[in-house]
């Protein structure tokens, strides 16, 4: 009998013990559980769900069919985000909705209510605040903080060393960047950094938003606009190189923000 | 014997059983087919697919390993898209091509000799005609229409809503919008509302569309742009904001059109 | 007994066999193994992974969740890419990565130490360098060569017909076009033509790049730019359409051609 075998037997518990250790959840055919996954009551796991060693589900939870919860990261030899950080478990919080072929690293922390949409990916060291939706096919790389009810909407790319305050809502394929070098030179590492989102901001479809650039609290950048520097609060960019072109309409800002001056930096 | 195990026993046949019930389709390993499954003569079903309850499947069909048809909606509290309708099952009609780890809806109707290819997703309360292309990563949002022979090629973005006629074609990583109020106020609901494409009518590569455009007949809106209003029929327009610049070279276009005049209104 | 079930069985391996067939192969749950696979050692294949006939896996490869090798490709009768090549394996070098959910076709060659991320997909009839990577979602299309030490990354889509030379660098959600006719008219069969960049080129953020376009020796495209014609060696483009703005800075200028003069075609 091979090594393999062996390790697979120990890794994995049999699906009548599984039933046995994780009462009131319903688990699909061909579900894999590792070693020391914690599953809460009334989750619901699809077909063919990997849920990874030390994977930690909350209540209440679905996972659709072909999702993968608890990876590890890849390493390439010529990625430039170096480091082999120690990770924790993956951790979903009670009342997250996991979509189908979704991938959550180990290392990322979804808060209750969370909605990870169908072929979306979290990688490691994240975390993504309570009620956010992270839309379809979205890809949250390393090192992102998302905070509490956004809306990442399909396809869009946010960048390592992002930071999205509460409340913000990044359009359909929208692409973060965060290096100025365009991968050339040892000097890139110094000064790899994403886009900082504060609260209340947005992103209309199909822009592009240059390294270290700030967006201001409420200010909004158009659609397919090209950002090359910092938004002021609560005032429109567009274009490309995108420039400010009027504020906010009153209507459309936060509530508690509606009697603060336009272009104000928060 | 825990609730659970009992389900899946009732909600899934078993292998045996299952090739009793489906003469003549070939099953992969590791497939999951739900109650009340129809699947037609020749139809070959790939490794690791899962066919829920209901999904209705026509003859010479190929679905590809990992495949997912008929899942339910997630739906976020948080989620724009009220409304709890009541879906019919998914149908794909004779002769249809399905790609690896594509996901269609309950509710999706896609007929005969579509080609749906991988990672593609078809959500609910969608139709998409005869012979049509939907590309690789393609996402069909709900409550679209696509008419026959469109070409939606690779990473397009088809927002809820929108209205695509027959022979039109979409390029790779195309936009659709739906929402001019980006995500804020109760008054978008009122608005939302997504991109029509009139017959004929093409996009080119990376182009962004804003909410509600009407895109005329056999029209054709050049790559990168970032469109703002209606087109009219058989003219190119281009650039951010998109312009008129000349009409759609006769060659290029559709037989039956050739003789009516550049920028009429059908 | 049916056709189908005698096929499956001869198809694939059953578990105890193939553990014996492959030593050293760590194998995770509900692997599929076709015929005539090859794996080298210290290869480790994640759960629910497919191998289809013919799959070539050097040493030390590590295969994630849900991965598929060596898939067939799927042609609609509508598709413009005739023709039915006889295709070889998919072949895997030694030390390569493959991500979570990725598709690697038939005829697909990646050489050593390549990454190929999640959701990627590579097509039929392509070659992929050693040690580049392949980032995640990336769509690298048939007929289309990648030289050795590239990034290509996340949400990049790599039209067929395409051509990238050596240490080239093309960013996220970086868009490849090859049909000047956009699907329309028999003409445009002669014409298609994918991109063709020369070593060290970079293609950054969101850019579209317009068919037959070749980007010369370490040029580099700006963020969001609309590419319609050649790009100088050494010289930087930018915007709609990209025009020529100014050289590359000399530091981020490959080692072995920082004396050769700025523009110059090589």
């Amino acid at each position: 009998m091979s090594f393999e075998f062996v390790a697979s037997e120990n890794a994995l518990l049999l699906e009548q013990e599984r039933n046995r250790r994780y009462p009131n959840v319903h688990f699909g055919r061909n579900v894999v559980v590792g070693q020391n996954v914690s599953i809460g009551e009334g989750t619901v796991i699809g077909n063919h769900v990997v849920l990874h060693d030390h994977a930690t589900i909350g209540k209440d939870v679905r996972i659709d069919d072909g999702a993968i919860i608890g990876k590890k990261p890849l390493k390439s030899k010529a990625s430039a985000m170096t480091g082999t950080k120690e990770l924790g478990p993956a951790f979903l919080g009670n009342g997250c909705l996991v979509g189908s072929n979704a991938v959550i690293y180990s290392g990322a922390i979804v808060e209750d209510g969370v909605l990870i949409a169908d072929f979306a990916s979290v990688r490691e060291d994240t975390a993504i605040g309570e009620l956010s939706i992270i839309g379809r096919g979205v890809a949250i790389e390393n090192q992102v903080r998302v905070g509490r009810c956004c809306k990442i909407e399909t396809g869009a790319y946010i960048t390592a060393k992002s930071a999205i305050g509460d409340q913000c809502f990044v359009a359909p394929e929208v692409t973060f960047t965060n290096d100025n070098f365009v991968g050339r030179t040892q000097e890139r590492f110094k000064h790899f950094g994403g886009v900082t989102m504060q609260k209340g901001s947005r992103v209309a479809a199909n822009a592009t938003i240059l390294p270290g650039v700030l967006i201001g609290e409420d200010a909004l950048v158009a659609a397919g606009s090209v950002v090359t520097r910092d938004v002021p609060a609560r005032m429109v960019v567009m274009g490309a190189p995108a420039r400010v072109v009027r504020p906010v309409d009153i209507d459309q800002l936060l509530p508690y923000e509606s009697e603060t001056k336009p272009g104000e930096t928060p």
